[in-house]
Order: structure tokens, then C-alpha cells, then sequence
């Protein structure tokens, strides 16, 4: 069982404000680094700290014997930042227990199902001496801003990091209490378009009429992004899509229908997506254009008659396998000029982009996952895919050859990514034995 | 001619950052009032403050003499927020004189031009004594947010606040050195539409596909806002419309195409609006709908893959004779409502009104403004309507039962409600003697 310092690492890591999009948190994302790099140290391992274009790269080791099966274990040390922030019951980076939940920015993602690894490697080494497996355990700092330096940092170290497997906590439990296995993964391509229209901000009464407004059209543009039901109107978008198998839809399905859940966790007044496909499949296996900023002209308080000079919007595109982040941010921004109002003009900039993922969850490695879930929870365990998009788990597999092992511990209501995220201290508990198990079963030829 | 302490009167009225829409300018808005009572009890009027349930009225006067006409003139000390305020220049309440052009918020709308009739009458009263008309200067501090308390205070003062006729110097000159009459505005009316969805901000990776993004809700709306070609699509929005008159036309026509200028002043690559009509015929006499301000989601450095619980938009109508605000704030929730995407819920709220205004060019009144235009400018005058809002213009009609003369000195690069607004010192000169021409021709029976 967890200890109270073993809780306590983790109330102390949260409280560093990793946030890695924001230069202003440089510092802090440093410190944080810093910080593992010691406590990494302090429990047996051979850590350091590794710089790279962006934020530092935490490596640790034990001594490795020839014969044994090397397990990477990932994770990241940065989050997401926190605003809005006064939406928050308790303060983002202090981390509060309420209910057996502890409730912080990153408690779920990723620092929380981090700290269980780190805490069962740290009860493995204090009760055995040694561990059952060659391991690597690698931590970046810059997976929330789609690991620009990951995949030149192994590449770069690609002999030291060679392994037979990655195992990654940072997806999803299908509910609190069934062990779930991911075998893939969508896809992202990011990009930020913004709309320029007046040299100047205009009044507009005295102009209104006689121009294009940038906010009208980048609402425009936005509009063009799907058909009335929901589908994604970019031509050519869905013509590379690997369509879902039919055992697929069928294991989703016995996992029952999640459309009350995904409407109570989000709260919409009803769901909306693409026709044709359940809930699951829509979130899982299917791709997407979301707008996740739009923004010109005047928000504040009471009114402002103008007609902004610029407005913008940030898109993310969810993509799965069989589409190219690369051909979808073409398809997308050609669409985009081809839609673009009279009187404006655009400017497109490319955001971070990662490959959908897709691994056979019945390979050896697979099955030995399923078994460590299994001797952990108990019971069925599902075999699902995810939404999100871990960029480097495409990174592994193209630079060091391996596949992932997805073994996440994140629930449905976790909040990742949004005000009052969490995770709770069960959880962290049964990720400690999960990493126990999982290097046991992956230690076994 | 203009001394340089009336100059600096105005450069002390300009450092007030007199904001009316922000709560935390409210003492700055006072104090500003307080000044314009102290100034105009120097030059010899009776002066006071008048308190509304928002910002102060200050009211000036000369002693009535029975017989003589009674002229108010009109002006507003408030100004429209400074923001973006990286763009100025210079800064936004530090008034700077560049190349004769005074830069400063305000500086046109509307302290400058209401300097320019305080600095009229100060002269007139140093040279004779007296005045020669029965004076009242009624300077409100609400005309940027709508002037929502001067038409109950113009209700309860009706009898000390009785005139034969109101002028305004608060709309624009055709160009450098014109004398321009405006004898028509356009109306108001605005809404901020919120656009809500989700009850908390979701993970665009974990729920995307599933959920409408109030940012596609909000842009869907805004979008059908007008058809391609830039006329407004609201149903019923241009049934009560006035159509321009022939004679208008003509005249407007003579001005010459404003295109070139409307272009150069604003810099958009192309023109844009309501097939059928010219440029100045789009701005001066045509109903818009514009989006003054849109915004949802992360609009920060970098990317945040989130779906926002809400998104917002704030519009403005601006409208001609004929219209009703009222009802086209009616037929505008009523439109948006009904294309409302499935998914999200509307809260729609009604922000100020105005009636658009029309009188007779050739009137009594009419043709005296246009003498002392002749006097200060000399050459022909241009007559126009223009595309701005003063509500309170129809307030005088209803309330006093009086026209209200136009007489501006706005420039069409003044940068009104926009950043590095400025004002030039030969303008400020001119509207010290339109000032004195002005009370003379309207004393002359």
C-alpha cells in the first residue's frame, strides 16, 4: 500500500506550474524537472537531466544485465494551463483532497499516473533491492505542446533508449474499477488562422457597410468547417480514413452504450456528432475539425462599436488511422483560402501535428498487459481506443521500432484539461501495483 | 485666433481617462465632470453637476434674456475604451501634438469638438460681455455607452432645458476644409449573444466528435448573419426601411466616389457591402449588422485542445429611417433562435438603443447652420447623412420637441473609437469660430 510520502511526493510535484505552452512557466517546468531528477536519485535510480531546444528531458535507469527485457516507461511533467482560473473550487496548483479525490492541474495528466510508476519502482527497489526488468524511465516536459524535441532527443540517443517495449499511463479507464487497455490512438494536426481585414480598427458606424469584417469572416470560414449534421466538410478529409473493423464495433458496443455518460460528464442540452456512429465510435475511431479559440473586436465589459482590424481562430483536427497530419493541414488550409471572404485576407500558421496510432492488442506484449490489469483490478478488462493524441507513442514505433502499451488510469469525469481536474488517491493507489505487476509480467519471457 | 491656454484646457481635458463603459474608470468619468464645472464657472456661466443613476450631466448657462432665441449645444466628455492600446503611438491619455494633429483618445470624439464650443463662447465673453442668444451647454458623460440616463434627464429638467434648436458638433467633415451639414444619422441597436454548451471546459481529444463546440455554434450563427454577397439576412430586416431619395443620390453622387478614400482610410484589400449601392450610400444610408466583438476558447500563445462551455458575440445594428431598434431586435433573436444548432442554448441580452434621425436640410435652422459653415470654411457645403449613432439626437426631438443641427468636424482620418484617434489644432481653430458665427446667425430672427 501507498504510504503517506509516497502521497506526499506527488502533493509536492503538483504544485510546480508546469505549464509548457506559457514562457513565462519556463522556470517553473525547469524546477519541476529538477525536482524529479532528485527524487529519482533519492530511490536507487541513475537519473539526470538532459537539455534540449525546449524544455529539459529527465532520464533514469537502473543497471542493466544483459538478457532481461528493457521496459521504457514514459510520461510527461507538464500540463495544461489552468484558465479559466476562477472556475476552480481550490487553487490549480494547490493541490486540495476532497472526497478521496486530489484536485490540481495535472493530477490526472500526467503527473498523478507518473507518480504511481515512480512510487512503484521506489516499493520494488526498498523491498527487493533491484527490479525484474532492464528499465528506462523517460519523462518530458513538452507532451501538452505535442513533443516538438522528443523525437530528436531519441534519435539523437536512440542505442541508450533501445528497448523492447514502451509503457505509457496516460489514457483512460473506462470506468472506476475495469482495467483498460488501449491499442490506439487518434491522431492531431493544430493550426492557428488568422483573418485580416482594416489596417486600422474601425468605428463601425462610420465604416460599417462598406467592409468586410474580420470577425464575420472568420465566423465564415468557421461555419465552412462542417455540413448541418455534423460531418466534416473539408473535401477530401475522410477519403484516407481505415474504416472501423467489425470486431471493433462489436467490442465497443459490449462495453454499453456511453451516450448518458458523455452527456452527463459534459453537461451539453444533447450530443451532436456524426451521423452513423455511436458515441464511442465518434470520440474514438472517427476524425474531427474542432475549434478550440476563435477571437477578434471587443469581449470586455459593456459595449464597443468597431470593426476589429484582425480575428482569428485555432483549429485542431483529431485524426485516425490511415490520415496524415501533413495532408490534412494541406486539405484544410487549401479549404480555408478557397472559403475565405472577399475583403480579408489569411494567414495560416501550422501548430504541432501527431500520427494516429494503432497496435495489435493481442501481441505478446499486449496479452502481458492485459494480465498485470487484470492482477490489479480484476475482472474483464476493455479493450478500447481513445480520442486524445500521445504523438509520441508514433515516435517510439518509428525511431526505436517498439510498440506502446497503453495502461491508462484517467477517468471518465477526471476533468483533464479543463478547471478542477483530478485524481483520485484509489487510483494512485492502484497504479503503484499496476507498475508492480506490469514489470513482473513483462519480465517473464 | 486660439491663445495657447485654450489649447492647454483642451490637452487637460484630453488626460482624463474618461471611460464610461469600464466600472473601474468611474472616478476618472467624475473628476472629468468636475473640471468641465470649474472651467466653464471661470469664462462666466452659471455651471453645475447633475447627478443620474450613472455618469454626471454637467449643465452650463448664460443669463436668459425673454425674447432671444435659446440655443443648447451639445457635447459628451466620455470616450470610448482605449484598447488595443499596443497600437497607440503615443500613449492612449497623453494627448501629443505630431504634425499639427493633436493624438489622443477623445481628441475627436468628442473633447476636442466640445472644447472648440466652450473655447467659442470663452472668447465671445472676454471681447463683448455677453453672449448673444440664450445659452445652454448640456455635456453629457454617457454617449459612448448609449446615453441611457440623458432622456429621463432631459424629461425631468424639460422646462429649465426648453430651446429653440440643439447643435452638435460630434459627426465629420467630408474632407479637409469642407463645411458639412449632416441632416440624417443612423440608428442603434445592440446584443451580446452568448452561446452556451458543454457545463465545463472538455478535452477536444476525449470529447471531441460527440459534442457541438459552442465556437462552431457561435460562428455558425454569425454566419448567417448576411448572405454571401454582404446583405443583411435577418427576415424582415429591411421591410421598413426608408429607400434613399433621388435628390440624395444626386447629391451624394456629386461628393464625388468616396472608394478610393473609404479604402485608403481603411486599408482593406477590397471593398465590401450591399450590392446596388455606392460606398458612401452603404455608410451613410444603408442598415448593417456587424459582429463588434466574437470570442471562445483559448485565444493565447500556443494551443490549448479544449471545447469551451461557452462562446460569445457581441453584434450591433446600425440602422436608417423607417427602422425600429426594437423591432429588429425582435426579428434579430428571433432569427437567431431559430438557426440555433442543436446542442447549445442561446442567452441573448439586450445592450442600448437608438433611433436613426432625419431632418430638413433647407429648415430655418438648417440653412443658418449652413451660413456660419459658409463663414468659417467658406466654398460650397457639403450635405450629408452619416453612418454613426447620437440616440440622443432623437431624444432632443421627442423630449424638447426641437431639430438638433449637425455641424461636425470630424475628419475622415480622425481614428475615432480606434487607436492614435487624433484631432488637428487648425480644426480646433476652426470650431472656435464656427462657434461664434454659429450663435450669431441663430440670433438673428
Amino acid at each position: 500500500m501507498t504510504t503517506p510520502s509516497g502521497l506526499d511526493d506527488l502533493l509536492t510535484l503538483l504544485r510546480f506550474p508546469s505549464v509548457s505552452t506559457k514562457p513565462e512557466h519556463r522556470e517553473d517546468v525547469r524546477a519541476c524537472a529538477v525536482w524529479l531528477v532528485n527524487k529519482l536519485g533519492a530511490i536507487g535510480l541513475t537519473a539526470s537531466l538532459h537539455e534540449t531546444e525546449g524544455h529539459p528531458v529527465v532520464l533514469a535507469r537502473n543497471e542493466h544485465v544483459p538478457g532481461r527485457r528493457t521496459v521504457m516507461i514514459y510520461g510527461h511533467y507538464d500540463v495544461q494551463p489552468p484558465e479559466p482560473l476562477e472556475e476552480w473550487a481550490s487553487p490549480a496548483f494547490e493541490p486540495t483532497i476532497r472526497d478521496g479525490r486530489i484536485f490540481c492541474r495535472g493530477a490526472t495528466d500526467n503527473k498523478g499516473q507518473l507518480m504511481a510508476h515512480l512510487r512503484g519502482l521506489e516499493e520494488t527497489l526498498a523491498a527487493n533491492g533491484s527490479l525484474p526488468v532492464n528499465l528506462i524511465f523517460l519523462i518530458e516536459g513538452e507532451e501538452e505542446i505535442g513533443s516538438p524535441n522528443l523525437k530528436p532527443f531519441l534519435e539523437k540517443h536512440r542505442e541508450e533508449l533501445k528497448c523492447d517495449m514502451v509503457a505509457i499511463s496516460d489514457t483512460g479507464m473506462v470506468a472506476p474499477g475495469v482495467g483498460t487497455f488501449t491499442y490506439g490512438l487518434r491522431g492531431i494536426a493544430c493550426m492557428e488562422v488568422r483573418v485580416k481585414g482594416p489596417s486600422i480598427d474601425l468605428h463601425s458606424g462610420i465604416f460599417g457597410g462598406a467592409v468586410m469584417n474580420p470577425n464575420t469572416a472568420v465566423a465564415r470560414l468557421a461555419a465552412t468547417l462542417h455540413d448541418s449534421e455534423g460531418r466534416v466538410a473539408i473535401a477530401g478529409f475522410y477519403d484516407d480514413v481505415r474504416p472501423l473493423q467489425d470486431w471493433e464495433r462489436i467490442v465497443w458496443a459490449g462495453l454499453g452504450d456511453s451516450s448518458a455518460e458523455t452527456q452527463m460528464l459534459t453537461g451539453v442540452p444533447e450530443l451532436f456528432g456524426e451521423p452513423g456512429y455511436t458515441d464511442m465510435e465518434r470520440r474514438w475511431g472517427r476524425p474531427t475539425a474542432e475549434i478550440n479559440g476563435i477571437g477578434g473586436g471587443y469581449q470586455g465589459a459593456g459595449s464597443k462599436t468597431v470593426i476589429p482590424r484582425e480575428a482569428m481562430m485555432k483549429l485542431s483536427f483529431r485524426l485516425v488511422p490511415g490520415q496524415d497530419p501533413e495532408k490534412i493541414m494541406a486539405l484544410a488550409e487549401a479549404h480555408l483560402q478557397h472559403y475565405c471572404p472577399k475583403g480579408v485576407k489569411l494567414e495560416i500558421l501550422s501548430g504541432h501535428t501527431g500520427m494516429p496510432y494503432l497496435m495489435d492488442p493481442h501481441s505478446a506484449f499486449g496479452t502481458a498487459a492485459q494480465k498485470a490489469l487484470t492482477q490489479t483490478f480484476g475482472g474483464q478488462i476493455a479493450l478500447i481506443r481513445e480520442g486524445g493524441s500521445i504523438p509520441i507513442v508514433q515516435a517510439f514505433k518509428d525511431v526505436l521500432g517498439v510498440e506502446t502499451l497503453l495502461l491508462g488510469l484517467a477517468l471518465p469525469d477526471c476533468q483533464a484539461h479543463a478547471p478542477n481536474e483530478n485524481f483520485p488517491v484509489a487510483s494512485y493507489e492502484a497504479g503503484v501495483m499496476l507498475n508492480k505487476h506490469l514489470l513482473q509480467e513483462l519480465a517473464t519471457p
